[in-house]
């Protein structure tokens, strides 16, 4: 992409509304717009990380064995009466009238919804285990919704259901997608560990949330420092097979929220030299809640006697409109953001330090050009532009590779690369230079891990 | 993907409640399911088919350069009430009070939003022409939603934007879209015809709807009929280049719909042969109309002369929610749909008609690995149960190619591949099944137009 055809508007300036730094940056990078308390459009900058969260995402998901469908924003409130729900949600839910005064609402979540989709086509025990997902706007109309969109009212959400005949199942359901969590961050470059949780309003007794530790998280948690260290499941995992060594490896540690700390526990089971007692960020929730929802809604299944059971369900969240500023709080500097190179908008910028002269217009054509046959997903600043303001730009939106071409370069024949992470400089020949970036970004890509 | 681990409730009896063959079809191929009046979930096999539809109109509209972001559902009244449709929008805009009593609305479009994003950033001509697309869900809440996705409330639309100094540049904005719109219907297997339209609520004197014919088309149009054999523009087409004489070869022959046909020119200027007077699915809309946004909203730049100009805009949508209902009228016959290859949920199933029999399983396992690893999207169907089923699941979801393996045909070495569009069937060695299924999938792939 050429910068100077692009919609990249970044400001000098750090907003004053803006409280944690992940939110300061994203709008100083151009890459969303507050457009009422809680909304956000995200510019096409912040749109495509959006896009390569949501995409490592997909495929993990798919890769445990779940399917992805998509259900409507919009709801029916009677579903959520079925429930039981529609009273109790309180002021957090949108709620809606329809020109025929129908009661309908924006989703805040989806267990309703998936559970008549169950009920409404699965009616043998053969058809399970099953586990559906999808990613779709929701809608929590939060008092004080802050801190960009790590905390706002309209959000995206993937949430995946999962059914399955009994408890046992369940759990084996559950253990998938513990592991496919722990793969989905570690390929976002984060450390999250999983530290058990309250189920909250939704229930259950089997529930971990997934964080990520970070200065301006908003809760206090503690854990063992081991968990930072763990290896994390790989590649050729068998979701098939059996997930629970690896559940009970990872859980077998002390991590707890400050809703859940025990801290004669956490003193007792930690060794002092590995306690870790940090801030961090919730970026994923996974929930067994057995027949909260089958049992009002009457999902069951016929099972081998011929007997109906009501199914056992466990839901699981992950916000990938929260991950965006979440990857950021883990990877910035002074001067702007870091991507790692599984989600970063672009992989590589190639700086011409002299837009308008024709030699070094001509060889950037050419290079960009060889990015694009390389297969580089390369922004072009092409900008009529002095070089501080474009290495500025560069650093700020975080491309994980600058590379750098000048008429002085030009004429010895030779490029600049800037590794935006290390601050390393490596001067090489220009015909070199594509291949080096090539061989600096694939390893780091999407499947690398 | 093996059906039995897939979520695919195919529905033997065509449900009552649907009027047209697309909505028939895509309820009893288990790719929608309706949740609220004019509301449907997208299930799994419908999903993938929107998810391709989607990126075909993606890469047209990035390869005509306009650029992508993403803008929320819910927006403040406010921006309505500037630009003077908030009263003027009438009951079919979906009107929400939050929490606190403020005026929100489920956008039914984003004419006034992309004019805040823009007046916010964009303050010289130099930054200009641009075009700013995404593609979000809307909703409008119609009296009488109907035949299912094709008319419904909640909806997904693809909505560029453009804007640029003057009505010169708007209008080669305006072509650019009309050639990236022959291509995007075009890929998907469609013969889309523009025609004249009426500029409507919306304004403005420069508007071409996009029609493709059917039976069940909800207009009556009249065209001539050289516009449906016209070749398409093709993938190296310059669009920054002039794109004016495209639009004039197309605009130059006959076509408009009953509420802008004018009878006596539609018989003097076409010939009677070529006279086809039909019934047309409007898939997609474009329209010029120069200051109406940007006047009333203060979306001006400074120009070369350093004076405020208010920019002129255009905007461009296609429902890809309605085009997937459009493609399956074009292409399905009694026994189902006959999806292109372009936007076909998988490119080949793989019909095991012995599922249990250890030889031809274990075939069968084989031949699913060595098409995944051809980069053919196959659907395994290694479900328990006869031949027959099979058979008509695979013809009723429209997979192009059926590879059909039997233990009669291991016996002998043989497959057989049925083309579901023809009918025509080939019996080939096991051995050159999957090279063979290449060879017919890969030129008809998104690419190949």
């Amino acid at each position: 992409m050429r910068l100077s055809q692009y919609f990249l508007p970044v400001l000098k300036e750090t907003p004053k509304e803006a409280e944690i730094v992940s939110h300061q940056l994203m709008l100083r990078a151009g890459m969303i717009k507050q457009q009422a308390a809680g909304s956000y459009s995200w510019l096409p900058l912040g749109f495509k990380v959006l896009n390569k969260v949501q995409r490592i995402i997909e495929e993990e998901q798919n890769r445990s064995g779940a399917v992805q469908l998509l259900m409507p924003t919009i709801q029916s409130a009677d579903l959520w009466r079925e429930s039981g729900r529609y009273d109790a949600y309180g002021k957090e839910m949108l709620r809606i009238k329809d020109r025929h005064e129908r009661d309908m609402l924006y989703g805040p979540t989806n267990e309703e919804m998936i559970t008549d989709i169950f009920r409404t086509y699965v009616r043998s025990y053969k058809d399970l285990p099953l586990n559906l997902y999808h990613i779709q706007w929701k809608f929590r109309d939060e008092v004080r919704p802050r801190f960009g969109t790590m905390r706002s009212r309209e959000f995206l959400m993937k949430d995946a259901y999962s059914f399955d005949l009994d408890k046992e199942s369940a759990t084996a359901a559950y253990y998938r997608m513990f592991v496919a969590y722990l793969r989905t961050f570690a390929r976002m470059g984060l450390t999250a560990v999983p530290m058990q949780a309250d189920s909250g309003p939704i229930g259950g007794d089997l529930s971990h949330e997934f964080i990520i530790l970070a200065d301006t998280g908003e809760s206090a948690v503690f854990c063992n420092k081991d968990l930072l260290e763990k290896p994390i499941p790989p590649l050729d995992t068998d979701f098939r097979g059996d997930l629970e060594p690896i559940f009970r490896d990872w859980t077998s540690l002390y991590a707890a929220t400050e809703e859940m700390v025990d801290e004669d526990r956490f003193t007792s089971e930690v060794p002092e030299d590995k306690r870790v007692s940090a801030r961090g960020i919730e970026v994923g929730h996974i929930f067994y809640f057995g027949t909260k929802y089958s049992k009002p809604m009457k999902a069951t299944v016929t099972g081998a006697d011929g007997k109906e059971i009501e199914v056992h369900m466990g839901s699981y969240g992950i916000g990938p409109t929260r991950l965006v500023p979440a990857i950021i709080e883990a990877f910035h500097d002074d001067a702007g953001i870091i991507w790692p190179v599984s989600v970063a908008p672009f992989e590589a910028v190639l700086i011409n330090l002299k837009a308008g002269d024709e030699a070094t217009d001509a060889a950037c054509a050419e290079i960009y050009a060889a990015l694009a046959a390389a297969g580089i997903d390369a922004l072009y600043d092409d900008r009529d532009m002095g070089a501080g303001g474009k290495f500025a730009t560069a650093d700020l939106i975080g491309i994980p590779y600058q590379l750098i071409i000048g008429p002085r370069g030009l004429k010895s024949g030779e490029a600049e690369i800037k590794h935006r992470g290390t601050g390393e400089r490596e001067t090489l020949p220009i015909a070199d230079a594509v291949e080096r970036i090539r061989a600096l970004v694939v390893p780091q890509r999407l499947d690398a891990i």
